[in-house]
């Protein structure tokens, strides 16, 4: 059994680190609160014996060596990057439970065939520069370096400046390591395993996602002098295109979800009308049939709103990935740990993206996952106990010790 | 007649302080770039033989004496504060155009009984910080000093700090000025005028405004792993307010206009359902009643909107002015004017407010009005001839003029 205290005392260490303003944490991507945190887990690394190598997208891979010299590595990871109002324990539960699994392993002197690689994936959450699972997406083949060091912030920054400006731009190309397995412990984000009341989600599938960035062009005017009759109000046009949003996902029911979460309006001034609203639609489902109808649907639609208002309406995808399915070898390796270990436990579909899904494009790989108070993450309210905690990282320790072999 | 060379010379120096990025402006009230437009303005008015007053708000007050010790001046004015991407005339045609009276009463000799006093009034725009006509709504009692200095801009910097930052607060208590008269002379912002093929706007009243600023609670989630049906969106609350407020303008038409241009979501990030938005409804009527009866009505359903979503709704009136009328007398005086100087004119309603609006509640007050091509103002690309500016300030001179008696 892995040591439940000092994975708790580990996850509230790194919780100091870009703390939020309602007891969260806003340690987003390449900002210098990321880079304090890439040090204390670095420190952390090294002081378990392990040596780490750090890739083009400053993706962070510590190994603890196996005994098999031609035996490839066994990834267990997840991220340490948050939302600006994050959780303390999306990401990082996944990345110190995978420390703490090295850690139980020197404890006990475990020696494994497969060496073991703690990974922290750069910018996970997409939230400072889409999409989601950058550096996980590069190292997968299907994003290139370039693309990925030209994504913008809203500021204008671009990831490659903030990467090298936080001084992690490593030595090692992006995907040239190969990899045995791959097991990301991560939070469960929803409600199901704690309505069902079960400790641990055995996570068979994940589901698909569009990300569609509008940008709608009204007519800037002066909200008091401009009769109704002359306005080109891109505000009401995506007013509009997110109650269609809404309508596309509930038609959908069940296996489906659709919102926008980020909106600008520009000038954003109360008695101007918005000459240009940028927003994106965020749409997801386990059917790829179903998500490509409504991305279809939604990319049909809007422009029909638009053209009804004379507001010009263009749409790019700025972020996709299909649904997966994870290895059937491995997801049987986490139920049997759960089994073994007595914890309760149920198939679940991933309703986030993860690390994992890019990860099982070249490799072997799947995820195990814990409950969260209320299902409610990407909030700084959000909450686990210690003992979901430990219970989860005990599985994830079982189902790598089976995978890497003793 | 006045020199229209001489005053379009005067409009395109200012324009060079505080550009846009499209032609236009952006010298937002109480920035670096307001101090410098104001140090201009200042110049211009010592260079013509003024003594320059300021008051506690900011407000600056040039005067050129009159003959009768004992008569009230004549005030002249409007504002050099632009939106953040606003035009080179809104405010701006005003205050440069009542220097440009003086400066040919100076050429040509002409003394007033009444004192002339150009005034550039303090964040007319209201853009940067809420309520607009704040400085002139302080100088007609309608705010108190204290409320104004509080008031803050998006980034949480107050009026009164910024104000004393700029270096222009003033020693003159706010409001202890008695007008005479008030005239104030600007763009339409609308496309009446030009559409009607007149020169020259009478303005005989103002309508009124409410901007009502909804603040919605509800429970940041994640995009993807948050079912429909646990979702508590407050973007989605505020897309059918903004659809509400857009079917009220409709059916109380014609004589209103209802909008949305400020939206705030928080935390702003593209798989985060918003936990908190932040957005300014602004209603618009020349008939008391309708515009109160909007406001009720808007009121009265967000709230039913909320609720179905389990969305928190609160809402709070930042700006509000009741329909005006102008003046009878001064009104006259405006439209003899055109008339004598052979300008093509006609009675209008100010769809705008305007510091005019405040100052007719304190002193006799009225405005005169040019076209703007196509109707467009609160946009860099807001444009009018140099034969509209310099018909208005014609007939502004003349009644001025009139008013001041020589
Ligand atoms: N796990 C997680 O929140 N990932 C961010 C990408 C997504 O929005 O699903
Ligand atoms: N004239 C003008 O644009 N004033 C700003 C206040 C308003 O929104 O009417």
């Amino acid at each position: 059994r892995i040591n439940g205290d000092r994975l708790w005392d580990a996850l509230m260490d790194m919780a100091k680190i870009g703390p939020g303003i309602a007891g969260g944490n806003n340690r987003q991507t390449l900002t210098d609160a990321d880079a304090e945190g890439r040090s204390l887990f670095k420190t952390w690394c090294e002081n378990a014996g392990m040596k780490l190598g750090v890739d083009k997208m400053g993706t962070m891979f510590a190994t603890r060596p196996g005994t098999d010299p031609n035996a490839l590595p066994v990834y267990v990871g997840s991220h340490l990057d948050t939302q600006p109002t994050g959780g303390k324990y999306d990401g990082v539960l996944g990345v110190l439970s995978a420390l703490e699994v090295v850690r139980t392993m020197n404890d006990l002197g475990i020696k494994t065939k497969h060496p073991i690689v703690v990974t922290n994936w750069t910018n996970e959450e997409g939230a400072r520069f889409a999409p989601a699972m950058l550096a996980s997406g590069v190292f997968a083949g299907m994003h290139s370096l370039d693309y990925a060091y030209g994504r913008k912030d809203p500021e204008g920054k671009t990831f490659g400046e903030e990467l090298k400006r936080i001084g992690w731009v490593g030595e090692e190309e992006v995907g040239a390591r190969k990899m045995h397995a791959y097991f990301e412990y991560h939070i469960e984000q929803g409600p199901i395993l704690e309505a069902e009341d079960k400790t641990i989600g055995v996570v068979t599938h994940c589901q698909g996602l569009w990300w569609l960035e509008f940008t709608l062009t009204g007519k800037e005017a002066h909200t008091g002098s401009t009769p109704m009759n002359m306005r080109v109000n891109a505000g009401l046009a995506m007013s509009r295109i997110i109650e269609m949003v809404q309508g596309v996902a509930m038609e959908n029911q069940p296996g489906a979800v659709g919102g926008v979460g980020q909106v600008f309006f520009t000038p954003n001034s109360r008695n101007v009308l918005p000459g240009k609203v940028v927003f994106t639609v965020d749409i997801r489902s386990p059917d790829k049939e179903k998500l490509d109808r409504m991305r279809a649907k939604i990319e049909a639609e809007a422009p029909v709103i638009c053209d009804a208002l004379g507001v010009g309406c263009s749409v790019e995808a700025i972020g996709h990935f299909e649904p997966v399915t994870f290895n059937p070898k491995l997801v049987t390796a986490v139920r049997n740990a759960a089994e073994k270990l007595g914890y309760s436990h149920m198939n679940i579909i991933s309703g986030a993206g993860h690390d994992a899904c890019w990860a099982a494009k070249v490799a072997p790989a799947t995820m195990v996952m814990c409950p969260c108070v209320g299902g409610l993450s990407h909030n700084e309210a959000e909450e686990i106990s210690k003992e979901w905690a430990t219970a989860g990282a005990d599985v994830l320790f079982h189902a790598v010790l089976e995978t890497a072999e003793i």
